[in-house]
This record gives C-alpha cells, structure tokens and sequence, in this order.
C-alpha cells in the first residue's frame, strides 16, 4: 500500500524537500495511517509533520479517549502535536449551521492557524477513496453541476493570504479497508469513532447504506469505479474551465460598474461555455458564488432572444439587461424603490421543485419537498417555510390577493376571510394591494411580508410526512462543502 | 403532465408534421402512457402512430395476457398494432449473451423492421427520468467515461442505412410516479411486470433498494437531480467531442493503413482532448469500440516521453509506435510470429482490478473481483477463469515457469511439480519455454496455454464468496448498453 501512496503522491507532486507540513489526526484510521506515512516520507525527504487535533466537544469522555491517544501516538512517534477544545454544539447554533459543517469549518480553520504559527506550508488531510466516492454521490442525490462530480481534489490551494497554503490528500488513491487491513498486519492502534456508524447524516446513510449495498450486491470495485468517473470528469472540467477563461479575457469588458458582454461573439458559443461565462460575471460582480443558480444563468440566456432593454433580476440586486449589441450586468442601487401596486400582477406557479424569480420582491423564491425528521426543529425564520405538503390541493401561485381569499388563523381549524386579517392586523388599503401571497387555490398559505404569517392548515405537525420547504434565496446556504 | 411532455418533445425537436412514428408498447405504465401521449398528438399534428408489441417468451401466460391487453388497447384506440414473438432464453443461449441484453437487441431490431417495412422515420421508446437516472448510476458502479454519465439521449439518430431513423423518448423528462398519478387519475389500465420487482438484474437492484431508499432517506428530488447533472454533462460531453472531431481533422493524417499523429501539434492539447483522439484513431483503424479501454489509451499516451521505435501493443492487433516527429497506428498483420523464448521476461504484477498487455501473447488480460452469485455457472472458457479471490496469498503476477512452481491437480489437495505436470502432459521443452502462466508465490494458478489449467487450490467452490475473474480480451464484451 505504501507504494501506491508514494506514485500517486509523486503524481500530484505533493509533497517536496523542505516542506513544513500539518496533519490533522482525528485518531481514526485514516489519519493515523496518513501520521504513520508522512513520518516515513518526513524522514526520507526531510519534511517537518506537525500533527493537530480537534476535539469538538461533543462526544465526551470518548473524544477525551481519542485526544489522550493522539497525544500518546505522537510521542510515540516523536511527532510535535497541538490539541484544541471547542464547544461545536454551541458554535454551530451561534452561526445557524449544522454540527457537521461547522465541526469542517472550525477544522480547517485551526489548521490554518497553525499552519500560520509554525511556517508550515502545506495541510495534510487523510481523505480516501471511499470518501471521494461518498461526496461524488452525495453531490449527486443533492444536485450539482460538473465540479460536484469531481469529487475531493487531490491537491488544491487553500489560502493564498499568508503565502500560498496547499491542501494535500495523499490516501485518496486508497480504499478504506486497504487501509484497515494495513493497520491490522502492522498492528497499528486507531480509533473508532461511534458516530460513523450512526445515520444521523446524509454521508453516513451514503456510506453503512447505499455503498456498503452497491459493493455486495452489485460491483465489488464501486468505489474504484466511481473515483476513476470522478477523475475523468476532473479532466472534463479543467479543460472547459480554460476555454470559459479564455473566452471570458477575449469577450468581456468591464467599466464603469457595468460588465459588457458583446451578443456577437457569444451567441455562437457552445452551451457549456456560455452558461460558464455568465456564472463567471455573475460572480465577478456580486463577489460571491453563494445563490448563483442554473436557473438564473439559464434566465440570462433567455436574453439573447429578446428586445432591447429586456431585464433580468438576479440576487444580490445584480440586473442583465439586453443592450443593442451586448448583454450588460450591472448592481442595482435602488434596492428601496418605490413600491407600487401589485393587484394587476399575474399569478407566477411554482414549479417545485424548482425556483422562480420575484421581480416586485428582486427575490427568488426557491421550493422543494424534503422528508420529514422528527429531530430537526421547525425552522422560525421569515424567508425559510415549511408547509406539509400532502395537504396542498391545487397548484400552489405566487399572486397579490383578489376576492374570495381566506386563510386558517386557528390551529382548531375555521377560515377567515383574508381581508379582515389584513384589516384586524390594521394593514392599510394601500400597502394590502402592495403585498404578495402564495396561494392554494383561494386559501393563503403564506403572506410575504416581514410576519411572513403561515395559514394553520399547512402547518407542520406529528402527521406530516413530506415538508415543502420554501425559501427566500437571500438566505445564504453554502453551496459547496469542499 | 402532458403539457410539460410537450415542451419537451418541442425543446428536442422530436416530433414533427408527417412523421410515422413506431411506439414500443409492453402494455407497462410508461408505454401505455407513450401510446395516449402519441395518440393526442397524432390527433393533432397528422402524424401516424404504428404499435409494435414483442412477447419474449419468457413469462408465460402472464406475457399473453400482456400480449392481449396491448392488442385491445391499440383496438380501442384505432391504432395499427404489431405483434412478433420470439424465444428470447434461446436466443441468448445461442449469441452468450444475458437474457437482458438480448431482449433489449430483438426488440431495437424488430423496432427498426417495422419502421422499414412501413417506412416510418421515428421510433419512440418510453423511457422515463428514473430510468435515465438508474442508466447513470448503473454506469457509475460499472466503471464509466463521461458518455456514459450522460445517461439516456432524449434524441439520436438510430439508424442512416433506411434513411435516417431517429429515436425519441418523449417520457424523458417526466418521473415514473407521475406517469402512473396520471394513469390513475385518468383510469387508464395497464399491466404490471412482475419481473421488474425482481433483484435478478442489477438495475432492478439500483430501482428497488438503492433509488427508492436515497429518495425517501436522503433527497425526495435525487431522481430529477441526478438526471439533472447527467443533461449538464451531456452539454459539456457534447462540446468535448466537438474539439476533439475538430482537432482530429486538423492534425490526423491517414496513408497505406497507417494513421499518423504529429507529436508537436498533439502533445500541447489537454488530457481530455489527448485521450479523445486517441481513442478516436484505435476505433477508425479496429473499426469497433469494443474493448478499448482507458487503460489502452494510457498506454499509448505514454509514448509521448518514450524513444523512436518504441511500441504499444492494443486490442485487434493494433500497434501504436514512436516514431521521430509523429505516433503510428497501424495493424500488425503477423499474428503468427515465431514463438520466441520467454524464460528471460520479468514478471508482470496483475493490477486487480486492472487489466494489463502481455505482449508475448498479443492480448490483453483483464482482472476483476466479483461477488458469488451461487446460480451463475462457472465458465468453461479457456480465456475466462475464476478463482477463489479469498485463497490467493501473494501479489498475482504473470510470468515463465521458474525453479520451485508447483501446481494442485487434485481436489483432495497435494502439490505437483510444474515440471513434472508438464512432462505428464508430453509437452516439449522448447514449448515448455514458451509458456506463460499466472502465479501465486511459486503456486501456478493458471497455464495461459490453449487447456488453460487452473490449480485446484483455487477453484470455486461453496465455500467462495468472492470471485477473482480473469479475462483475456478478446472476448467480446458490450461496452455500451444504449
């Protein structure tokens, strides 16, 4: 195995003389291999490992157990090792993130920091091929484009702050039980962490359900087979990323504010590069890649057929509009425009799932059906819903309100009349016509203003099984987990 | 339902004024949906709709019956309805074949008979999303390149010998619950599969336990997800082959049954655009795109760093040379070179899985490990073996016999001298010499001779539960199952 670790490291050209490197060793298999083969490499090349480990906090005396192991590992191995404490629980409801991704984000964070501390210039990361294979496939189920294919990268940068910091993964070439049985015939000591066998997150259902499954029962070398696809992609998207670079430098201008995109050089393009070049301005201008979905790329390309001064409202308050020869993106200041009256607005139907831009609101509303876990709390949030979804009778619309609407106010059941809520909550004419609600039919599910009051009938409850979870896409989810 | 069915069929072009149209009807929920689909539009558009029923003869009276309610239901509809019969266990006893593959070959066939014999241009088939996202995970655990991650082509050109004879899926881009919520809602009857509830095949497998658990367990929307990347894949594969044909016919040159590749155009092009074209001169000079293999693509690349006159052995007796500004390709026409003495070659360590040239035989040897299915037979094939994975002790290596090989003859155990096995046998040592065989240690699995010998030790048995297949490849193998 150990030759197969050093080709693939030598591949990615990984690891060099002189390199200062941090290792974060949970105590588990993986990272204690990955200990074990850095100290052989560190004594041939001349490389300098220091170890760190994190203790979330949030498996008492068995993380206490894995910390003291470490420690003792370490010494064993004459390897410096820093250990630090957080309250991850704690941290991840300050920040309103799961346990897992905050657990990731403080990981990497104290790598960083000791990788700054210590000179070091490189993070090593014990990350195998079945774990490549679970991201490819989680991605997958989730939904993704090309990149999320890709699976793990073997090597990437990861901080240019403070001097170029890389990331390494030098068992991504090795699969779990390689590196089991190799522990074994060493008789090299690890930890079991007991939540890897709990189901509690999607990765984990991934792992002791689906491929566990799929490599008895279908093809032993799953795992194998999904990295090499993964691979292949790998190459798939470096090479369009290129061309979408290249392309981006030969057409794109930008001055004043204003991104020019000229339609004569674009239109011809190949699909793939033109969704690839307007992604890239929208990131460009709106200094993010949070929220920036297909479906918003897909609505600037609708452009291209349109008449000029045609617009489309994207996040961050970016507009593309359709010029005489370019499409132009710009960032609308006026977020506090005037409000005016919405009663002639046609109602929008969500597709669901799916999202739908809401020009009176420069919102887009994102829906989809979720299966419903006891543990998780009913999010309270304006911009984020739940609403059980088997008890929705008609499409459901997005529209200003009309005659004959009701909504549920008691959980004990009974209508009322929309306008006596509105009227009872001594919401003025002018502002009931300003506002929008989503619909089932004539019975409100939901008012979109700052209440963001929900009709008792869709509520979630002990019976529900299916969520439809809606959103307001200002509201930041992290789109990629690498 | 329909009306999104609609948008499809006019997104892809796939149905237009005049078209005859061939329909695949089992009399299952899909292509009874296909059939009222095609029959509202035929209404509409002029376009005839022709039926054609196959009964497998697999299924007995339960395949009459289905056999009956497709002939009542075009009745009813007043559509022309075909119906053939085959044997299909017969048939796939006769070609090797899977009872699978050879249905899904009748039925294309006897498809494209009728389309000529009523001069039809289109056949439409009835697939659906979950099929197309069941297609992409089936090649993703099989092994895959990007192709086959693209899933199930809404549209392509099936055959151009009759005309152009395209196929169309028009339930593409619909999921299979909403195809039967329509039939219900609609009280249109149709007959169901019984075999489809089956684990015998694998895509049963990836149906019944894999895509039903992700989508209740990890993402009620994995099936439009998935077939969501497999549509972002298909547009960036779409472009990929697009340079690739391009860069192909700039700098390719073809004289005398020899293809040449100019090192210095070449070697400056991307990894994915490299393989591409490579892939693309070994299918133009084999005529096939059976059996080639990443692995053989690889190889070939490697000669970019080699010295002039270097060589690549590939499938169909293909050669890849180095020759001082360009690659060669061209087919070695002396398939029967003098045997020369092969005592002197090194071993060659077996990847597994992998699969490796050995050149002295002009064949490729491929090993995979599979799962012991207790009905499937053992081969008695001298170019595919079994052995019991479980029982081999040492890295698995191809080489000549040396001093210390044994073998087991006798299932009741007991070694025997290589040497002496062979002198039972009357063979000579100038043939002796000749050999080559496949070793555990000093343990002779396998004589790669036209016996093909295995050891006793190794053969499977009850006991074995995973299968270590070894396959010379010039056995034909479906690559691709579209």
């Amino acid at each position: 195995m150990i030759p197969k670790i050093i080709n693939f490291i030598n591949q990615y050209h990984m690891i060099e003389k002189g390199d200062r490197i941090v290792v974060g060793v949970s105590g588990g298999a993986d990272s204690v291999c990955l200990l074990y083969v850095l100290k052989e490499i560190s004594s041939l090349c001349g490389t300098k490992v220091i170890a760190v480990h994190v203790n979330h906090g949030l498996r008492g005396e068995e993380a206490d157990r894995d910390e003291d192991f470490v420690s003792n590992l370490c010494e064993h191995l004459g390897i410096e090792c820093h250990k630090f404490h957080y309250n991850i629980k704690s941290i991840a409801k300050q920040e309103g993130l799961s346990e897992e991704e905050t657990g990731r984000k403080i990981r990497y964070q104290t790598f960083l920091e000791v990788c700054n501390q210590h000179k070091c210039n490189k993070i090593a990361i014990a990350h195998n091929k079945n774990d490549n294979a679970e991201t490819v496939l989680f991605h997958l189920f989730r939904g993704t484009g090309i990149r999320g294919m890709t699976g793990i990268e073997p090597n990437r940068i990861f901080s240019k702050k403070h001097g170029t910091i890389r990331i390494i993964r030098p068992l991504l070439c090795i699969e779990r039980m390689e590196i089991e049985n190799y522990l074994k015939e060493k008789s090299f000591l690890y930890r079991t962490d007991s939540t890897n066998l709990s189901d509690e997150y999607s990765r984990n259902k991934i792992r002791n359900h689906i491929l566990s499954y799929v490599t008895k029962e279908i093809n032993p070398q799953a795992v194998h087979n999904i990295a090499e696809a993964a691979s292949k992609l790998r190459e798939a998207e470096e090479f369009i990323d290129s061309i979408i670079e290249a392309k981006y430098r030969e057409l794109v201008s930008s001055v004043d504010q204003e991104i020019r995109l000229p339609v004569a050089g674009f239109e011809t393009l190949a699909n793939v590069i033109k969704k690839g070049i307007v992604r890239k301005i929208m990131e460009s201008l709106s200094g993010s890649y949070k929220d920036l979905e297909s479906t918003h790329v897909d609505a600037v390309l609708t452009l291209l057929d349109k008449q000029v001064g045609r617009q489309i409202h994207l996040p961050y308050h970016m507009i593309a509009e359709r010029d005489y020869h370019d499409l132009v993106f710009y960032q609308s200041t006026g977020k506090n425009k005037e409000a005016s009256c919405l009663r002639d607005i046609n109602p929008v139907a969500i597709e669901i799932p799916g999202s739908c831009y809401i020009p009176e609101l420069n919102k887009y509303l994102a829906a989809q059906v979720i299966i419903r876990e006891k543990t998780e709390p009913i999010p309270k949030s304006s911009c984020m819903k739940w609403f059980d979804y088997d008890k929705i009778e008609n499409a459901v619309v997005i529209r200003p309100r009309k005659e004959g609407d009701y909504i549920q106010i008691h959980s004990t059941g009974g209508r009322k009349k929309l306008k006596d809520y509105l009227i009872d909550r001594k919401v003025p004419q002018k502002i009931r016509d300003h506002l929008l609600f989503m619909a089932d039919g004539s019975h409100i599910m939901w008012v979109l203003d700052d209440e963001g009051r929900i009709s008792e009938k869709y509520k979630v409850d002990e019976t529900t099984s299916r969520i439809l979870l809606m959103k307001l896409l200002d509201a930041e989810e992290n789109e990629d987990d690498r």
